[in-house]
């Protein structure tokens, strides 16, 4: 493999100016510079990465801290930010944080000794004051923290007020709300808009309201203790793997989807197709958003003024067949 | 924050001395390093990895090569390897190549560059001679290559076998296969165990045979064709993807399943258990495998001895609705 020395001799300069081209800081004339550049081509030369890193305190590298890949909303996100990423010559480690403060911190210090240049958050289990000491670019992507941070989330409350209007449109009157785990900002956010359109409606009642904690089993349980006990015509999950739950439980009690109890979910995640009958659900633009994160990322990494710092994308009702009703 | 300096100065040992005790290089004696671990503890010294990464040729960093992770099957694989190798400290990169060899190569040039210590491959568009040459420790995973590499796969011809059996058992004789892609070695495996098996049962017929590419809607469509053309009363879908799609084109020609036609799919996804009628299957252990495969590449990285370096690990038949008969 060529070496530095290699592509100093062949462009008959010194090893310095070819670390001042790589490096592009310092005076290099226009010529010289060609010269190296060409030698560099010739010889399929390529920098030692690490050396560089050691250098400039920069590793191409960033992190990208996820509650959980297995949970089918991030496998896209993820493979958004990898892609854009992959665009501008970074690579992207991840980490699975299972929404544990100390393993994000933890993580944090692992990719800090790694000198990643940036670090993608998509979490709240740290407080703004631990975000703030992280020293690396930081973008926080579907979570928002504080308004001093780089942010892309999708409108949580509008969302959920929109899913809650569409059940009352098509005929529910008895809405049911399952809830996303009380520490995740977005769950409480959806959970927040169903609460205020149900009060604008005149329907609202807390009895209506049951934990899923964003898991496909609980949602389930928690839905055929409902339908058995209330009369509930409509039932708002706070995302697609707990309406898929609440649609399960309403199949094992036999009942007729949408015309018996209509559901609607949130996410718009593949999973929302696949059922018999196919989800309505209220669709996150998640490709879009792990991209604008990525590229939020790579600005400020650059050192690139920054137009908009907060992302609040809108989100769009898309009805199937769980909530048309003959 | 402290640097070596600092911890030389308290445990009154020279720098040189320190690196001996972190690189755990060269002779120090056992008061000593004693010492200079209680040091490090106190200061709480954070060795600067990317300098020793450089003075070590490694970044306790893997590349992780997986085709695309917003294929269902792949994030509960991503997420073993980086629970296995999160123990062990290293950092996981996470690759999407979408089954291109440019983009595969490209990959692993970026990867050497960062100086990872080692790579998993879920890929099969190199060949055996191309990965020989790539230099770090190599575990294939979900796809052999070659013999000559560490791998870890279940037994994909095996489980295509049992799940054509399965669906004979159960009454059909006009089995249909929906094939994954051609270049792929485990679609074809599973085409190999389905041809075998409808062989010996003497029901083999070519025009029964459909190419579904791991593809939902695909799948979908060549269903809805073969179940209007043809006479069929069960079908084994190469992966659960495919199934959903088989199972949607039924369902949406009316036809029940399973006593109309019967569907078994293959994975075990999570995905699998989500729809109605819930998909009989065959099971994968993909965590296991995940699991199974990073702890082969520390071994190969730390140069341990490895006893069996080829992993075929048994599959099981899952039957639920999708294939109870009445």
């Amino acid at each position: 493999m060529a070496t530095i020395r290699d592509v100093a001799k062949l462009a008959g300069v010194s090893v310095a100016t070819v670390s001042r081209v790589l490096n592009q800081n310092g005076y290099v004339n226009k010529e010289t510079e060609k010269r190296v550049k060409q030698a560099i081509e010739q010889l399929n030369y390529k920098p030692n990465e690490v050396a560089r890193t050691l250098f400039k305190k920069t590793s191409r590298t960033i992190g990208l801290i996820v509650p959980d890949i297995s949970n089918p909303f991030f496998p896209e996100l993820v493979r958004a930010v990898e892609d854009v990423m992959n665009i501008y010559d970074y690579t992207v480690i991840l980490c699975n944080s299972d929404e544990k403060g100390e393993k994000e911190k933890e993580y944090i210090d692992i990719l800090k000794q790694r000198y990643v240049d940036g670090i993608i958050l998509t979490t709240n289990q740290l407080t703004i004051g631990e975000v703030s000491k992280i020293d690396v670019p930081v973008v926080v992507l579907d979570r928002p923290l504080d308004h001093s941070l780089p942010s892309v989330i999708a409108n949580n409350y509008e969302g959920a007020r929109m899913a809650t209007r569409h059940l009352y449109d098509i005929g529910c009157r008895r809405i049911a709300h399952i809830q996303g785990p009380l520490h995740v900002v977005n769950a409480v956010e959806r959970f927040n808009g169903y609460r205020d359109e149900m009060k604008e409606l005149g329907l609202w009642d807390e009895q209506l309201v049951f934990l899923g904690d964003y898991n496909l089993k609980l949602a389930k349980e928690v839905t055929l203790h409902a339908l058995q006990t209330l009369s509930i015509d409509g039932i708002f999950a706070g995302n697609d793997v707990m309406a898929v739950g609440a649609l399960k439980a309403a199949q094992q009690l036999d009942l007729d989807v949408p015309n018996d109890v209509a559901i609607i979910g949130y996410d718009n995640i593949p999973l929302s197709e696949m059922t018999t009958p196919e989800l309505s659900t209220v669709s996150q633009p998640i490709y879009q958003m792990g991209a604008m994160a990525a590229r939020l990322l790579v600005k400020k990494i650059e050192g690139q003024s920054i137009e908009q710092s907060q992302h609040k994308l809108p989100v769009q009702l898309i009805q199937r067949k769980s909530t048309m009703r003959e």
